[in-house]
């Protein structure tokens, strides 16, 4: 490929609309360009990258016994409809009517669509243990797409839908994809993404894991234990929130103190001198179905994981309205005698339990109470976990206070299905003894693009990305510095037909343009092997061989250039293939 | 891949809804399972046999300079507003909203989106001819989806668009592209592709060709010239229709006859004994917009070709609802005093130019007249060419009455598009005069699924597709008859294991299944090589080796298997290549 007809625009200022680096580079580069709200076009170079993911992904899969298929993109409403997320599901599933005015959507996950294309061939015990995976376009409507590609509208996924006859099968293969989804990610050039334990909230099921690349510009909240010989790491929203809490010995009694022009937990421990701990917060949301409002009360200092809580009640919350008429005094709301016009769901965190001594709200204007003992004063509380863990929290695997806070992006995830599709959807199979039951399902997904701006994000420096050999939308990058000099020009042209003969991927510069804008298109592609041929250093014979993470920078004598060029292209996938077994 | 674990249901029974034989024998062999109206899954074989299709695609494309790239399957209504094709489109486009309300639609075709990629970058001349393409899912609202995967409305197509600074350099790479299908066509099976002469319809602009694979159960029609000097051949909709009509030397006199319930132009003919080209018939259309009258005449003999109508009259009609006081006489209508309330568009064909003599309706309830004389009784008319061309027609080329009509399927298409997109969307360039200009396109489509369907209609029989090995989903099927048999079984295993490792794709049969379990199954897949191990051929240590098209069955030496089974791979390899040339 010549850059000169290479399609795409390259320049150096940043976009003001670009929050993260991968998404700078990708539209300095010529890689992307937007079309509407998080929807991209992908010119030629990102999408040379996103077809060598696919094609590992694709190996990857196909030697764990995947079964490569094709689901449509567009569905109809009567498929979701037997699984219940036709109507569970919220507005980021994108609901639209055809010509004839029937109900269908657009696909952003295919487990219904799986189910649907094996529910009548595997009906037999023999036919199990299978995974069927497809690599195809979706589309999930959300609110605020950001960050370039990585939180999109449509995106190139491939997920991967297996079946098992028990749960020992499911978790045998659940390993061996782990594993796999492992050797994806090192080969794409991220080896140090890690696994934590997620929720697996919409998806149903039970243990689920997301692959992480750490980043302090990922949009996830990940806990993970400091302590060395302790592996626990979560997901932020999965992650439990032990509390110990030292009951004062004494219990003071309930007061009613007048609390006027105060209204947050923040004002009132202020007020009192006492820490935040020591105080009982209260959080109102509403459910979305039905607007009935649910009070969660938290210790002062801690905050509320929504996930928790949405799993707790089994549907979507969203922050409350607090109306003059409905009997919640905002500011001072608290656990003892609440009262809420129509009712109201209260629901008390671990966080709370066995404390005493605390400041809360006396559910009457300008007033608080101190001394809250809650077994005293509130004895019918049940305390669930609905708080959010805590930089220096303690960890839930070996009890001690390690809990660091990290950020990430979610390259991946895996989840433990059970039997919500098949249940729903009617999927049964006879086993040796004519007996029915339905299959336990496992799903696992990547988005493609989303792994190619995570690698990006990771291998980049000011100038461009620093593409990995395995997914680089070229292996070469030829610059004949001084396109006008014939000697050089006929020099660079005869490498460029050698490479190419030697099934090498050129990109090939030979405009006419100073050596400055060719270095920063050069370091813009990233292309990791990188060969100048110059007049200059045709008078030595030589040429510049370097590497786009400058590890490698040497002159090679010209009629050496091509082994030369085989050998670092090689030792290059051999440094990939290393990370693989780490 | 082993067979046992292949996800798919095979049975013997034509389903009843499969009109053609590549419907009925994908269905059969667990190729595609139905999800919606025209709306597919793909289970594994289809999903390989479309892969290898699409590396042909890819490879072809590139070999002529294509960069591929992505476009959104989601588009902004905006951006077809742009070109008008927002509103110019039916229904078969589909338009939804997105959660915002921003109005959105899936796109069936990329004119609008490939402009929108290049139209900041390519403003140079510098930047010109490129072409860019995509190999996508594009979904198409059918009115009447049919005959499995040949008319679908989801479905991948391969999209290509050029950009060129003159009208020769389009046919320029117009002619390479027209070289590169007819090589794709071969190397996928199907060298006996013919080009026709098509319509441009919406897409705009002026010349374009069908790639045509004949076969009875084709839903195009095409006018083929039998002159073995001619080359004339042309999509029905895009045939000029020429005919030649003999004036009889004395002119009647227009007589109005009496016709009492006779209301088609068969029966005034048969009641008057005058052949069906002595007749003047109405076709009555309206306007789909303002619902205004279109009143076509033509030779009673010949029907409307309604592409050259819709052509003519620059927007889309349907078959007219005559009502009671709209004017029309049905049944009786003729170019005589024809009066319709709120006026209407009463169109000539070329098929009534000079006629005389003939018969007609009178515009009055049960009269028809005699003696019609175009030029005497009509003598404003002009005369547009709107009808069918006919079997033993006139050759539009050579002039010779050796016209015939076939059935075909449109497996590609290539289009000079001129500028309508680029104008309409201000795509403009600097020539080396600094002057500004609408650079001129062409576009160019396959769809992957129809290619892969069209295989199969070309290359089955009555037991199941005949697959090219160029696009097999295996290269080989092995089948071990009684694989009860210890000594049989582990040959075969052995068998499998060594192609494996010469990277020979292999699918694998060790059922205990009843042989014409296993061979029918064989012939559903329809890989080209198939190699039978049995008890039997064990005691002469051979292996049965044959081909699916039963052109080799031989017994071979079982040591002699692999090298046997590699040459035959590459005859037939040879074999598509060799017809390529052609």
């Amino acid at each position: 490929m010549k850059l000169d007809k290479l399609v795409g625009e390259r320049f150096k200022e940043k976009p003001s609309d670009c929050i993260i680096e991968s998404h700078a580079l990708m539209v300095r580069g010529g890689y992307i360009k937007d079309v509407a709200k998080g929807i991209y076009s992908q010119y030629m170079p990102l999408k040379r990258i996103c077809r060598k993911i696919e094609n590992i992904i694709r190996e990857e899969m196909d030697a764990i016994d995947g079964q490569e298929v094709l689901f449509p993109v567009a569905l109809p409403a009567a498929l979701w409809d037997e699984s219940g997320r036709y109507t569970s599901v919220g507005s980021e599933l994108l609901r639209f009517s055809d010509r004839n005015g029937s109900k269908m959507l657009l696909g952003m996950t295919h487990e219904e669509a799986a189910v649907h294309l094996v529910r009548d061939y595997a009906k037999s015990y023999n036919n199990y243990p299978f995974m069927i995976y497809q690599i195809q376009t979706k589309f999930r409507d959300e609110a605020r797409p950001r960050a370039g590609l990585i939180r999109v509208r449509e995106f190139t996924m491939k997920d991967a839908y297996s079946f098992h006859t028990s749960q020992e099968d499911l978790e045998r293969y659940y390993q061996i994809c782990y594993d796999a989804y492992n050797r994806i990610f090192a080969r794409a050039g991220i080896p140090e993404v890690i696994t934590v334990a997620s929720d697996s909230g919409m998806m149903g099921g039970s243990l689920a894991h997301e692959y992480m690349l750490l980043t302090p510009v990922g949009e996830d909240t990940i806990a993970i234990c400091g302590n060395e010989s302790c592996d626990y790491r979560a997901n932020m929203e999965a992650a439990d929130s032990i509390i110990e809490n030292i009951k004062e010995t004494a219990d003071e009694p309930l007061t009613k103190v007048h609390t006027p022009d105060i209204h947050t937990i923040e004002e009132i421990c202020e007020f009192l001198r006492s820490p935040l701990e020591k105080s009982c917060k209260a959080v109102v949301y509403q459910k979305n179905n039905t607007d009935e409002y649910v009070v969660v009360f938290v210790r002062g200092d801690l905050d509320i994981n929504e996930t928790k809580l949405t799993n707790y009640l089994g549907e979507a919350v969203h922050p409350a309205v607090i109306t003059a008429d409905c009997g919640l005094n905002a500011g001072y709301i608290g656990p003892v005698d609440l009262e809420v016009a129509g009712g109201c769901t209260v629901i008390y965190d671990v966080s709370l339990k066995g404390s005493n001594n605390l400041s809360c709200g006396a559910n009457e204007e300008e007033y608080h109470y101190t001394g809250l003992c809650m077994e005293r004063d509130v004895p019918d509380a049940e305390y669930v976990d609905v708080s959010k863990i805590i930089e220096g929290g303690i960890c839930p695997k070996c009890g001690k206070k390690h809990i660091t806070i990290s950020r990430g992006i979610e390259v991946g995830n895996i989840f433990q299905l059970g039997t919500k599709y098949t249940k729903s959807m009617n999927m049964q199979y006879l086993d040796a003894d004519g007996e029915s039951h339905y299959p336990i399902m496992g799903c696992y997904g990547i988005g493609v693009g989303r792994l190619a701006a995570s690698v990006c994000e990771a291998h980049h420096d000011e100038y461009g990305p620093v593409w990995p050999i395995s997914i680089a939308p070229w292996q070469v990058h030829l610059c004949c510095l001084r396109a006008d000099d014939a000697e050089a020009k006929a020099c660079a042209d005869k490498l460029y037909d050698e490479l190419q003969r030697e099934h090498i991927e050129v990109i090939y510069d030979d405009r006419n343009v100073r050596p400055g804008v060719m270095f920063s298109d050069a370091d813009l592609l990233g292309v990791p092997v990188r060969l100048v041929i110059s007049p200059r250093n045709m008078k030595e014979s030589v040429a510049e061989l370097s590497s786009r993470d400058k590890s490698v920078q040497e002159k090679v004598s010209l009629d050496q250039v091509v082994p030369a060029i085989k050998e670092l292209i090689h030792k290059m996938k051999k440094e990939v293939e290393a990370s693989i077994s780490k």
